[in-house]
């Protein structure tokens, strides 16, 4: 199915798209994830026709500050699943240059080891610009990479701001990147490590006081988890993961055997449906919270008062709250 | 007026906080600051009151990487404006360790040079954590802190984000911090120096690389302002903030004057009144998603259908897009 030859009208329609994804094809993902990422009623309608087809695969949080080396990590992780058989998907949620809107330099860049490989889809996410956030459009995308039978989708985040945390709690697993240089802070990354982390990577083993920023790790795991008998216990890997080679390379298969474990384990304990129930609620909170204000903006649209009530504003006539009440007096039944 | 003393209903009426704040009471802003972010009822009732006695403070955004030195840049300008006898508040967004909550730490880690001082005003923000998202609960904060009788607020971000770009869109003048280690950038950041910078402050230009880094800098604000007879300029500036201390400091003088003439300019080309406008426009935004959200969710808890909507979905009898418009059409008179 060629869609670029398809004219416009049909390469949207949400059935074929729909159809196209589930075929595993790319050309129609690319199609879907614009419409989605624009906010439109069709990306709506292709997503309800996907939902039936989804949640079967393995949804893998890769987070850590920008520099921690995430990007390498995943390269050679990709690899690793790439050669059990595994198709992969990514999704890259990294605003590491804001002003660029540079995410499509960034699929070239980081991930060309992998762009000839058929078993491998890579998306990275614009920091900006979605009607409905980031964390709605991040989470369609991750339903529609599912949809096209990818066993693992991958998504990295910087873990930076709430639309990111959101993000993170969509995985199942969720990997936290490291690394030795930021050693004193490990004490202040404490309550985050106790609550997104299934499994630490400390990344850039070979540096300098990689041993000490280890055992510190470890001895958070075991306080934190080992000793409230916690069902599951993170594993603290140590990883190098320079480059896109494959020389030099550390501690993957480790993680890589880890996830799968924490998979296992998530299934076995029948724990994955509690995190299948939550990830349905955070989609249906960031899907309200889109839908809600498009409904509501579509309702002012055209009738000029918000114009009118800026001057009012700035006229010192009333104020942003009260203008805001008045107009879910006019629109909420509630 | 002793706040702490006081019975905490009291405490929490916003009359007598909205009193204590216009006589730049600090106990009545961290208390009115508690309440906003706490998305609660009472943080609305001060922001009505609050409302008439804003809008005439200077609004500085600060932006920049990671590792930029936006801090102690930040910390140096305060110096500066405190020499001129303003009153500066700080509002710092900067959500560099996400995972620590450890905004706290941050107020007294990086501005404790201004921490006697009875005319600085400084509080940092979680990254997370806000009902109504962080960029509704940053622009009432901001708010908050002209009410207190600032002269100036400096709004400090890493611009990474929407919600991020949503505060940097509040301040009237942005200043955009860079480093000479980002020199391949520059052509990726071309883009967003374009659309927000009013001034740009090269920082850490005494490594090795600021020459070549500023004449590229220099380049892009003749080709994309000067060429295109921009009716502002934005000048840049290199500067070395490097600590706390003030030798081995350069360009901050310049910097704190460049503000200034951006202000003086948006006062006299009346650009200001633009300016004023849009910032109302994009707070009635933020109050509004926050609000529809809280209105909403209250229309629907205790009903226990929010229960029942997830197993639904989780047993494959709907999705969350089909919840969603039920949900609207059941709350929307659109």
């Amino acid at each position: 199915m060629n869609l670029l030859a398809m004219p416009r009208k049909l390469a949207d329609n949400p059935k074929a798209l729909a159809d196209g994804l589930l075929l595993g094809d790319r050309r129609a993902a690319a199609r879907a994830i614009t419409l989605v990422e624009d906010g439109s009623q069709k990306g709506t309608e292709l997503m309800k026709l996907l939902y039936p087809h989804v949640g079967r695969s393995m949804v893998i949080g890769v987070t850590g500050a920008g520099g921690s080396g995430k990007s390498s990590l995943i390269n050679h992780i990709i690899r690793v699943f790439r050669s059990q058989g595994r198709r992969v998907g990514v999704v890259a949620v990294d605003p590491t240059s804001p002003f660029s809107g540079g995410a499509l330099l960034g699929d070239r860049l980081r991930f060309q080891t992998h762009s000839m490989d058929e078993g491998v889809y890579i998306r990275s996410m614009a920091s900006r610009g979605y009607l409905g956030g980031l964390a709605r459009a991040t989470t369609d995308v991750v339903r529609i990479i599912e949809a096209m039978g990818n066993d693992l989708v991958i998504v990295e985040t910087l873990g930076a701001g709430q639309d990111e945390i959101d993000i993170i709690h969509v995985a199942q697993t969720c990997v936290l990147v490291l690394t030795p240089g930021m050693g004193d802070d490990i004490q202040a990354m404490k309550a985050g490590i106790m609550e997104i982390a299934d499994l630490i990577a400390l990344n850039k083993a070979d540096l300098d006081g990689a041993e000490t920023c280890l055992r510190s790790l470890e001895a958070t795991v075991r306080y934190g988890f080992e000793e409230k008998e916690a069902a599951w216990i993170p594993r603290v890997i140590p990883t190098v993961a320079a480059g896109a080679r494959t020389d030099d390379v550390r501690g993957i298969e480790e993680v890589a055997e880890a996830i799968l474990a924490h998979q296992s384990y998530l299934r076995e304990s029948r724990t994955i449906h509690e995190i299948q129930a939550k990830r349905v609620e955070q989609e249906l909170g960031l899907v309200f919270r889109d839908e809600v204000q498009k409904a509501v903006f579509k309702g002012l649209k055209g009738t000029g008062k918000k114009r009118q009530y800026i001057r009012a504003i700035l006229e010192g006539r009333t104020d942003p709250y009260s203008v805001v009440e008045e107009v879910l007096r006019t629109f909420l039944r509630v």
